[in-house]
């Protein structure tokens, strides 16, 4: 499908989806736009994150012959059920979910016998803000975007949402099977959230004021971006894990095991191996950021 | 003492020492410098980071009324073994060094008998990177910084140690006991290193070239803050954790607890524990980042 002035709906307006009608501000589409509050869908129309919006979903869901759910995770699979009946038959439907295991299984299970595709999104970006008031133009800007692709995609669909992503200014598009997807972000994005968390608890959770006012001033840069990720929404990260738990336990272990590793080795007084535990990290972590920095748009 | 058209000497050019001097620009003071390397000196004339220098180091601290020993940690007393006989008598001596217990003791022992006043200090202030040409004013805006005061601490040269920092647009000064101290950089700011470092081996130390691809595309802000400082220099981390083994192995271990409890909640299924986990998490640190905020100048 040529995107070229068709109607692209983006179905939640908080940060990921306000922000994506942002963006695509001077696509080449028409962005209709529906959240659930009534101030929600105003505040996207006077901010010029969307074109058009009504009160009711199925209006909106009748037009469009692109649907991006951008819903938290449990919600994205709720309204592919309910609203089955409401896509426009022959259109496309995709989502921002994090979890791409069971979503796809909805999607592709719901709308595929009604003549509606379904192909799963995840775009890698996001902070730990959230609403549409945290939204911007630039979120999505040299993220990388994964979609899924099983045996019963549409070749035309997963080409028409890989398209749709190069609307924006992201770095690539990678198709990947649902599985590996949920054990990649488990690695890549869930854990990263458990450390922030148990460092955030060992570190500002005092006995006294007295401690407490000791640890704020002693909180520094280095504190600040490592735990900044556990200022994210609670509920929405309790939807994120629970969708990927096996994964993202595995995952969590794993990296139980090389902190232990790194702590005895201190314990032990064994400097040379710690230093060379952190060289490797750091020629690790600096060749990645060559990476990105090289695949920077 | 009054700083008023004082000559301070910065010893040591890196990251540390050539950002404080480009901070104290404006302020009324000298700024004389020394680094080993006669090509970090020139640059720091060049790029206005210091006012002058010398070869010589002993020409440098036998003006200095103030002396900042901006080195690594065992450069730190090693220079002050080094060096004694050439700091001018009457002068006062401190430091930037994020170990204050055994420098404190050396400061105060070495210096004290010949007349020469030691006064720790540690900037709560650094990047992941290190050399002056990673240097910049504004490093140390915001930054709180501690001083030690322990029962050999001449009162007068603590409070001039405090006004130096007062040149700079920190947030705050605050006295603290050497013990104190290294017990609290223990939590605030060495076990975020291990906890960087331990995500970044776990995500991406790689069997293959394939998952090693996926796990670079997979990697986003999330993962990119969380592990900013696994890009320290590993010989610098060494050292401060070298020089601070007890407290940071026992923080450590005890921000490995928490770890293992996030992780079970998962791994039993137990969700509403997790949430509430996540939820005290971003609560403590939500609290922390509104003070730094009010804090900020």
């Amino acid at each position: 499908m040529d995107l070229q002035n068709k109607q692209v709906a983006i179905i939640g307006l908080g940060l990921l989806g306000a922000s994506l009608g942002m963006a695509l501000k001077n696509a080449p589409v028409r962005r209709l736009g529906w959240a659930r509050r009534a101030e929600t869908r105003q505040w996207c129309i006077e901010h010029d994150a969307v074109d058009f919006t009504d009160d009711d979903v199925k209006a909106i869901l009748a037009r469009a012959d692109l649907t991006i759910l951008c819903l938290p995770i449990p919600a994205i699979t709720e309204f592919i059920i309910c609203h089955a009946q409401d896509f426009k038959p022959g259109s496309i439907v995709t989502d921002i979910g994090s979890d791409k295991g069971c979503i796809t299984k909805v999607g592709e299970n719901i709308l595929h016998p009604l003549g509606v595709h379904f192909i799963g999104s995840h775009p890698m970006a996001g902070t730990e803000k959230n609403g549409c008031e945290a939204a911007f133009a630039e979120l999505y800007d040299n993220a990388e975007i994964f979609v899924t692709e099983s045996s019963s995609s549409d070749p035309e669909a997963l080409d028409t949402v890989e398209s749709f992503w190069h609307l924006l200014k992201i770095a690539s598009v990678r198709r990947i099977s649902p599985e590996i997807h949920d054990n990649l972000v488990a690695h890549t994005s869930h854990i990263s959230h458990l450390l922030a968390l148990a460092l955030t608890l060992a570190v500002l959770d005092c006995d006294n004021a007295e401690e407490e006012a000791l640890r704020y001033s002693g909180c520094a840069t280095g504190f600040r971006d490592t735990s900044r990720i556990a200022s994210s929404s609670p509920v929405m990260w309790r939807e994120i894990i629970e969708n990927n738990q096996s994964a993202v336990v595995d995952a969590a272990r794993k990296c139980g095991y090389i902190y232990q590793k790194i702590v005895d080795s201190i314990a032990q007084g064994d400097f040379d191996r710690f230093e060379s535990l952190f060289a490797r990290g750091k020629e690790l972590r600096d060749r990645w950021i060559d990476y990105k920095t090289a695949n920077r748009k």
